[in-house]
């Protein structure tokens, strides 16, 4: 029996590994190559073990690397969208659902409804510690744009309003303390001009 | 205080991103390229959740994760080194262990020690959460070369037995029924000709 449920982890392994080769919007610091959800998924993980105790006590930390370990493995089936995609989001947001449902499959119980599960809260951004995934989700483009003079807002016309009104809300929400770091430095990052310009910014 | 904090733990993330051009021997399974450490730590991270129960039940799988999103950040200054490397292994572990201590020093206080004393828990291998790691780490390889036609193996010269004395003793403490998985598909994979031809296999 255990040889079976290993079996199917393993496929599981197998399938999200092409989380490898989803590429995002932000790329590596050193880097000119775009990086990819699986690069980005560890990243997330370890800004959440380093900030663990500017999050709210309530905050579960096992839950919250749980939850980033598998909030992008949907996009095995569906690529990344940057965040600042204005139509499609609930089409998109279903099909990463159906995604979800189908790679999670692969899994044996008690993970295939335990992760199915945490990427269910992840997304609805509701529960202390959805609420602090998030904040680090929506924070880390924007502390690789800070370092890289605004790389992904540029290329994708993404203006200072813009990013205000998208990450400031989830980041203050799950993580305070963040967000009274990054506001100065986004504004500082305006007047230097690392913001796109479409006519919303 | 917080900010000055953030600040410092803004500077790790930066740091630690150069793990995203640090590249392995294994390839991701549908591309040309190597896989790089980044990745590689969010992959055995989330064997660790999917495996949790096939762990000695002692073990505290937040510490498992944690440990297993630090593991590899010293080779932002040493690179990686294939665990078949049969020279300098000594003086490899030791300016890892120099990297930790500045790549975490950029860290304020508790993170600093406690992510420091997480890489060395983990390298002792002694702990049962280390023990758990270790096995995963030393199973994700293997795992992907047993879905490409042992392409690691075969392009660094590695053998049978290498691979069999070299990895079984770690997976078979660390994880037993996943070593009772893998055992039948290793030779399997030898009577393939899955593995490099040095004169020690």
């Amino acid at each position: 029996m255990s040889a079976a449920s290993i079996e199917q982890i393993v496929a599981f392994i197998r399938e999200t590994d092409q989380l490898k080769g989803i590429t995002r919007k932000d790329k590596p610091l050193g880097e000119e190559r775009f990086e990819n959800s699986a690069e980005h998924s560890w990243q997330v993980a370890l800004m959440a073990i380093s900030l663990a105790r500017f999050a709210d006590p309530a905050v579960d930390l096992l839950r919250v690397l749980k939850m980033l370990l598998v909030h992008d493995i949907g996009e095995v089936d569906t690529g990344d969208t940057i965040v600042y995609a204005e139509e499609g989001w609930d089409e998109l947001k279903a099909a990463e659902s159906r995604a979800i449902v189908r790679i999670c499959g692969l899994l044996p119980e008690p993970q295939r409804t335990e992760f199915t599960e945490l990427w269910r809260e992840f997304e609805a951004a509701m529960s202390p510690e959805a609420r602090f995934a998030h904040a680090l989700d929506r924070a880390i483009p924007a502390l690789l744009n800070l370092a890289r003079d605004g790389q992904s807002w540029v290329e994708n016309g993404i203006g200072y309003r813009q990013v205000i009104a998208r990450i400031g809300p989830p980041i203050r929400a799950g993580c305070p303390a963040l967000w009274d770091y990054l506001e100065p430095r986004l504004a500082a990052a305006q007047a230097q001009g690392w913001f796109g310009s479409k006519p919303t910014s």
